[in-house]
């Protein structure tokens, strides 16, 4: 491939990717995948998955190209779809409208397309290859690959502290440490997200919603996101304010009839899940959470749910809001005892940048390039 | 004055805080003075205060410029002194030199100067200004003019910590949760202090020398702060590290004969600040330091003693070096307890910047500018 081929991938591959953000808060359990359609130089086409069920990326491109299709090569964050679910494949769309060349940042790890997108187009006649972007495509899909590949949703821990590590005072007084700008951003954080997870104790102390309220500056279509609640003895009240918005599972490690009875009759749902410790076999709920079509997860919990994730190695990223503020004593953000120093937690910082005040740190404990489903080169 | 003259005057001027920046770590208790002579846009003369005795940043310069200081306009990053100290007055000496214009960052707050220098000069048919640059220069003298201004130093604590806000695992263990790269600035730190300021707990569980060990980057001439140990009950061991070096001050609360002769006859000085409260008065231990001309003090300490000074209101700053781990249960930077999340402690934050992996915050609670001595414009 000459040099300008390659630069003129990367720049239309960037659109895509640009293009994919925009619908990310909507199509879970799907990827949002995005696609452009080029021709001459020219978009003819573009579009992002719509929510499950409607039209994957390619197709809201193709419809908006129409006959401009034919002959324009097609650049998509994620390898076509070749199998039958909800919508038709997509290679077999792509093929069909004449596009002569396909781009795509990342092979899907899908076991029902898994590279057969690709020899599909391939097959046809039509060059098609991935690669393009293929670290940017693994961090924007990193949620729905985790779940392809490791069967278990992206695990993320918001955290919103001090410069010394607290998140309430001793009485639990938290309301507000960070500032708008912070409280503004956890809003989107809840909207791309899934699930959110927290723990009784939040639930107990601060009877929180949980639910996403109008976030600013992204896309969305109003979706909430799965509530659970990890609360191994049920002792979540069933006026508790997280059951106002339908779509909550709380998760117990022991069944009281009477109380899983109430809560059901307050619109949850109530699932046994203990581990051999007698509390939440917190692994396993992220398995089962993999298997509802859950690609992220945002915890927002005290520090015991939190240390105790941390610790068992289940997460992957911590986004940390630290407000320029000093509180003393008070509660930490994560609960976890080290035998030695030598054992602390060493994540790699991705990112660091102020929101208002605050400084937001994005620390990685997983790479999103472990996640592309492929053996490592 | 055109704007030229303004921009050249700043640009001399900042080329005498640059010089006064070099000298920082070796004049206690006088201020480091950075001195330029100018004549026809060539610099004939500069130079920067001595250890105290030794010559003043002027007496540098005009050394340097000889007879090329007649027709020269000197910039002083203070008001040059007008008194007999140690040395002759500087005014008189650049009247001597026939410098032919005078121009000072700042008044010097000193009651022995205070405008003295500069009526001195325009006596004497010699335009003298001050207040170019002066918020650097505020910022560069703050130590100076804490002193000069509240009779007590300007106190820095530093702390070194985990995101999460610990600086060790509750059994003590604290080596090393910041890197090499923090670790070498503290050292920096230490080298411009005049006095380590640390408590009993520190000494018993730490057993630090508190010394300044081969600091990288600035002029450092083996000038030992004076280490302040805070031991309300005389506890400091005869053996501890710290007496290994002269210059020790132990200060109590209680006076037990047998300890106090056995820490002087290890070479501490041990004094006796008693507050109404059975513990040693902080506010006196200042201005008790601030007597001795202790310019900048250091504080090195657990959070039992941080969090004493810091709800006294007596911390002008805090540099935190913020590692990006996390260390889950531990001890805090700072213990004390806050009745409302209204009350907790927002100090500016002055500058943020990166060493080798760990973030330096400096916070502070005091604002160098509120030390010119001069009432609020």
């Amino acid at each position: 491939m000459s040099d300008t081929q390659a630069a003129t991938d990367h720049y239309w591959m960037q659109h895509a990717l640009a293009l994919a953000k925009r619908g990310q808060c909507n199509t879970t359990p799907n990827p949002c995948v995005g696609c452009v359609l080029v021709r001459d130089g020219v978009i003819v086409g573009e579009g992002h998955s719509q929510q499950a069920g409607g039209p994957h990326a390619e197709v809201m491109a193709m419809r908006m190209a129409g006959d401009a299709a034919r002959g324009a090569t097609a650049y998509v964050t994620l390898e076509p779809c070749s199998h039958h679910g909800r919508t038709p494949p997509c290679a077999d769309g792509l093929i069909a409208a004449g596009v002569v060349r396909v781009v795509a940042a990342l092979r899907d790890p899908n076991p029902l397309v898994a590279g057969r997108g690709l020899s599909r187009l391939n097959d046809a006649g039509i060059p098609a290859q991935a690669g393009v972007l293929r670290d940017a495509a693994l961090e924007h899909h990193k949620g729905f690959l985790s779940r392809m590949v490791r069967g278990r949703p992206w695990l993320r821990i918001k955290m919103a502290a001090s410069l010394d590590g607290r998140t309430a005072l001793a009485d639990g007084q938290s309301q507000w440490i960070t500032g708008p700008a912070a409280r503004a951003d956890v809003q989107r954080l809840r909207a791309r997200s899934c699930a959110m997870l927290t723990g009784i104790g939040t639930v107990l102390a601060d009877d929180p919603q949980l639910t996403v309220r109008d976030p600013q500056g992204v896309d969305w279509q109003g979706r909430q996101p799965l509530r659970v609640v990890v609360d191994s003895r049920l002792r979540t009240p069933p006026t508790a304010k997280l059951l106002q918005t339908p779509g909550v599972l709380i998760v117990a490690a022991q069944g009281d009839a009477a109380r899983r009875q109430a809560l059901q009759a307050a619109g949850a749902e109530v699932m046994l899940l203990a581990g051999t410790d007698g509390r939440v076999d917190l692994a396993a709920l992220l398995d089962e959470l993999g298997r509802r079509g859950m690609n992220e997860v945002t915890v927002e919990a005290g520090g015991a749910l939190a240390g105790v994730l941390l610790q068992a190695g289940l997460v992957d990223e911590v986004i940390l809001y630290q407000a320029p503020v000093l509180i003393g004593n008070g509660r930490g953000v994560a609960e976890f005892d080290l035998a030695s120093l030598a054992d602390k937690l060493t994540p790699r910082v991705f990112e660091r940048r102020m929101v208002g005040d605050d400084q937001r740190i994005t620390l990685r404990f997983t790479d999103a390039a472990a996640l592309s489903g492929e053996a490592a080169q």
